[in-house]
């Protein structure tokens, strides 16, 4: 708990921004952590750092593990950092046990996943696969104007690897499941078998504002209650398309918003997610066609735009399989389960065999300064990461 | 229209707070043209202007029309107004065609029906029939922190009369629908037989905020989904109560409102109206029962506090007739409507025989700038105003 130190809140949460000061304190703490474990470390342009342990043939392309240290402004002490320690865990493990591994190892720590300072988010593992180009963004700005690159300076991370030059023989990354299904399934490894597709819409529906007195209902055009229906609709098609679709409002902005004014505009957001593609396109099919048939009964008229689309990801199977066994021969708990949020894994798994691991946390709360998790799952997800790490590598000697 | 340069918007409406200069300088215009029409002024405690034209029996209680010419901050140039100028121009008819009238006729300027400056709305009247104490209303502030008190003095109207000492025959209001019913009906005339009882509820639905992607449709306590169900009960209700229920959710705010968390609370308005006290009881605990199953099948917590209440209001049978007889013999189309919206002469009816005449406005746009009506409806009101009056008042020669 020495890393959750840095940036530490007072209601136990922590607040470590993406190359803020605290950042560059903590990048340096876990440097020298690893420094100490044997490792040598190398940064490349968008400041990712890799922790290498050498393997008996130094020249074969590594095993990496890692995740993310920056934060949410009011974020957890496990989101990101357990991917990172466990990594770190696994190589002292290996040191202790004086055990070698064919293949080099490396704990990797991805610029930024977070996005909350800097958009967009995952840019360090987006950048190392080549989603992003690194010149454009290193002239992001921060609301203050600071630029990515001028952080990337002023924390001494702005490195002079090359981006994307490293080789992955696999990527394995464990994390808190930032959701519910482990702890109401009472089990203590997930095993990830990919991430849902993600399709966001903003959508606006106009009528026309009233007196809510004088206007008989037969005479109204109500934004908000076609908003309502619409809400309904989303919950509905996400129900249809289980166990992976997912629907949400979660945002809603009404106007005049004034409780005797039939209200004549309503804008809201609709967040669609599927592990399947053409599951997704299915729903969002549906969802036009529910909203335009709502719209059209009410005599009101309706905008829906969508404003971003990211493609559902499937793990490698040797991968996933191996996470599955390594559960099973730890006598672990597990179920497959697919990552709703995103993780610098899903774009890994555009250039290596990637697979994570999930563990509980509790309540399935995250992105709050009271996420939390037990240390015998973490411990037991570490332990996880360690076999399909050393699976993967191979073991020459103990 | 020369009253409505006062406080004139570029966008053809009016703004003009209560008891502001504006006001003030239309308020003196107005007992201007009221003297020059040989009237006598008086003004109350609470500003309340009385414009009288002598009866044959000055002795009788006053037959008495009037309603407000302070305006909403983005209002039209018709509502109040038009019931106001209508009764100074019946004043004016009368004496262009010398007729005399066995009781005294009255137009009064109600204060600060608009409420939009200073609370609560229909001011003055609410003071003159004794629903507000003068000494309580006189020390409310504005935002500014300025009295009513204060600004009356200001303007030069805090006026020697005592308050509510004055009998009256009978009150009769004319005004613009503020609503689509006429104009939806083709009819000039609104014959308005009460104005509908009212109920407002601030109601707050907890459940618990939650990522959109890692959350399962089945393990969401989704409020925004719940107070969607609730808005569309809402309209149910009102529909089963027909013909004049009313059911509307205006206000919604939404926390945390952002598009990828499935929201932990939402907070609405609801708003109930209808013409009988019993229906809107039974709507109002047909409303409880839905929310609270709601509530219970999705595993909410539940708020409802009941913020007002306004009793429905029947207008007296005679003056009602009066109102519909004065429409046919003027051989104007007309119909039986409730007013959905407070008036100065809901308040008149709890101590003088009342009723209102509503004319149309154009697509029952009212409280905005293009708040507008047609000149020969205006006409038109303002002659069943001239009938009513004449006919209660008692005609003594022509």
């Amino acid at each position: 708990m020495e890393l959750a130190k840095i940036g530490a809140t007072p209601k136990g949460g922590v607040r470590r921004l993406a190359l803020s000061e605290l950042d560059g304190q903590a990048r340096r703490l876990l440097i020298e952590w690893c420094r100490q474990a044997g490792c040598s470390i190398t940064i490349d342009g968008i400041g990712n750092v890799f922790a290498r342990r050498a393997g008996q043939d130094d020249t074969l392309p590594p095993v990496i593990t890692g995740s993310h240290i920056d934060t949410q402004p009011s974020g957890g002490k496990f989101d990101g950092n357990f991917g990172v320690l466990a990594g770190l865990e696994v190589l002292r493990t290996l040191n202790d046990r004086r055990v070698r591994t064919r293949a080099p190892l490396e704990v990797a720590v991805w610029t930024n996943e977070e996005g909350s300072r800097f958009a967009p988010v995952m840019m360090g593992s987006g950048v190392f696969i080549g989603e992003f180009a690194l010149q454009d963004v290193l002239q992001r700005q921060d609301i203050d104007g600071i630029s990515v690159g001028a952080a990337l300076a002023q924390i001494g991370f702005a490195g002079p690897a090359p981006i994307g030059a490293r080789k992955i023989a696999a990527y394995f990354e464990a994390h808190i499941e930032q959701g519910p299904v482990l702890e109401d399934s009472a089990k203590v490894i997930g095993v990830v078998t990919g991430a849902l597709g993600l399709r966001w819409y903003d959508v606006i529906v106009t009528g026309q504002d009233a007196h809510a007195g004088p206007t008989p209902m037969r005479l109204r055009k109500d934004a908000l209650l076609a908003a309502a229906r619409m809400n309904i609709e989303v919950n509905a098609i996400a129900q249809r398309f289980q166990p992976n679709g997912r629907g949400t409002v979660g945002f809603m902005q009404v106007a005049p918003n004034s409780r005797n004014v039939v209200p004549g505009t309503a804008k809201f957001s609709v967040d669609l997610r599927h592990a399947d593609d053409t599951q997704l396109e299915a729903m969002e099919q549906d969802m036009r066609a529910a909203f335009a048939r709502i719209a059209q009964e009410a005599g009101l008229s309706l905008a829906i735009e969508r404003v971003s689309s990211y493609p559902a990801c499937r793990f490698d199977a040797a991968c996933v399989a191996a996470v599955r066994r390594a559960a099973s021969e730890l006598d672990l708990s597990h179920m497959d389960i697919v990552s709703g949020a995103g993780h610098d894994a899903i774009y890994l798994a555009r250039v290596a065999p990637t697979s994570m691991i999930f563990v509980p946390c509790e309540g399935g709360i995250s992105h709050n300064e009271i996420e939390n998790a037990k240390a015998e799952d973490l411990a037991a997800g570490a332990n996880v990461l360690l076999h399909v790490m050393l699976a993967r590598a191979g073991v020459v000697s103990e």
